[in-house]
């Protein structure tokens, strides 16, 4: 069994999807950022980093988005979530997954949590209103090259394809137009029919309690 | 036979230690980030996304530290450069090489490029100034549990060892006592004495022309 802790928008969507297609038993538990929960002593000794995703297996915690996707693929290889051969192929996928965690969520991330690299009111706007810019600039590089299409790595779905779909959610309170994008767009609209992504979607929003639940998938 | 891109002292020391390690034919082409090689058109058409390291393989290129480091242990593995399985092990080793990616590289980063996230001069001084702060806090993660001593993982060397070897060496120059870390800083001294380190640093230093050379590795 498996615990997957997620914080409803934000980067875990990708693992909780795929642990949805992965046919692995698991349960998603949510840590609570508007009770900056993320930082209580006890979500700390499980992740010192005190960050979601964080996901309990049976061997440890495992931490980071691109660790735990390819860790889900290797795990239940009967659902082909990734080319594990050979390491060409694998490590094409890395390479997008890393593209998405180094560059394109720390882009994003600089429009609401400037505070991990600055302090000046001034700096953390400034940062801010770049974000537009280095997301379009971000995305442009997946439109033209980086995704395959249909699916990231071509023909064939991959752990690579619920990361972008969780990135290009944020491009909407990014201030980016997904439209500008074709291919992009189209694999937006052609994930969210899936099953799973409907599933985890459904279970984060049950997650959180009307009040405090997000209209949009905007924090990070 | 494979081809390394770098430029001397930055993130991609760590893939050319690793090839050194593996035994793999290779040989290292220096990019002139004087001469902002990184964004000629002839580099662009090999990485797009402007930056080194960049390994020309039989397949094609690839990108992304962690993901070229990963496909240089499998396709050496009589070198052991990485625990290929189970699954956790593996997923152990690239959340750690995550971490480095995605928080501590960038984190680094704002001290030289700030000019990718923002653009006030006011601003990119206030990041700069933030780094010793930010590089002082991901080193006290990793000195206080992700690094298991001697070696990252434990009794094992890996790949993610040059890793932790190149950011630790941009301590100094980010305003960090090295000091500060004991197992860090065994570590690293322990790293520069393996033949392979050696050899890459040699290379690399051979590459620039003395007037160029770097005399720390301080560039991003
Ligand atoms: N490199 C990590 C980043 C994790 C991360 O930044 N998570 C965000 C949500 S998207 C978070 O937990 N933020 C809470 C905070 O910063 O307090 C990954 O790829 O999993
Ligand atoms: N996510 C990439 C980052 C690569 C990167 O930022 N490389 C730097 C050197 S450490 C670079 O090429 N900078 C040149 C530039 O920004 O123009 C990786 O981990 O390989």
């Amino acid at each position: 069994m498996y615990t997957l802790f997620f914080a409803p928008g934000t980067c875990s969507l990708a693992s909780h999807i795929a642990l949805e297609e992965s046919g692995l038993p698991f349960t998603a538990q949510r840590v609570d950022f508007a009770k900056n929960e993320q930082r209580s002593p006890a979500f700390l000794q499980l992740n010192p980093k005190g960050r979601v995703p964080a996901l309990r297996t049976p061997d440890g915690i495992l931490t980071e988005t691109l660790a735990i996707l390819a860790f889900i693929a290797q795990t239940a290889p009967e659902r082909q979530l990734a080319p594990l051969d050979p390491p060409f192929a694998f490590a094409q996928m890395q390479a997008f997954n890393t593209f998405l965690a180094a560059t394109v969520h720390v882009a994003h991330a600089h429009g609401r949590r400037g505070s991990r690299w600055a302090d000046a009111p001034a700096s953390l706007a400034d940062m801010k209103a770049k974000v537009p810019h280095t997301m379009g600039e971000n995305f442009a590089l997946i439109e033209h090259g980086m995704l395959q299409g249909p699916w990231v790595l071509g023909e064939r779905y991959s752990v690579a394809d619920p990361y972008l779909f969780t990135m290009a959610g944020w491009l909407e309170s990014d201030g980016v137009e997904i439209a500008r994008f074709p291919k992009v767009h189209d694999h937006f609209r052609r994930m969210h029919e899936r099953p799973a992504v409907q599933r985890a979607l459904a279970t984060e929003q049950a997650s959180a309690t009307a009040a405090l639940m997000p209209k949009t998938m905007n924090t990070v």
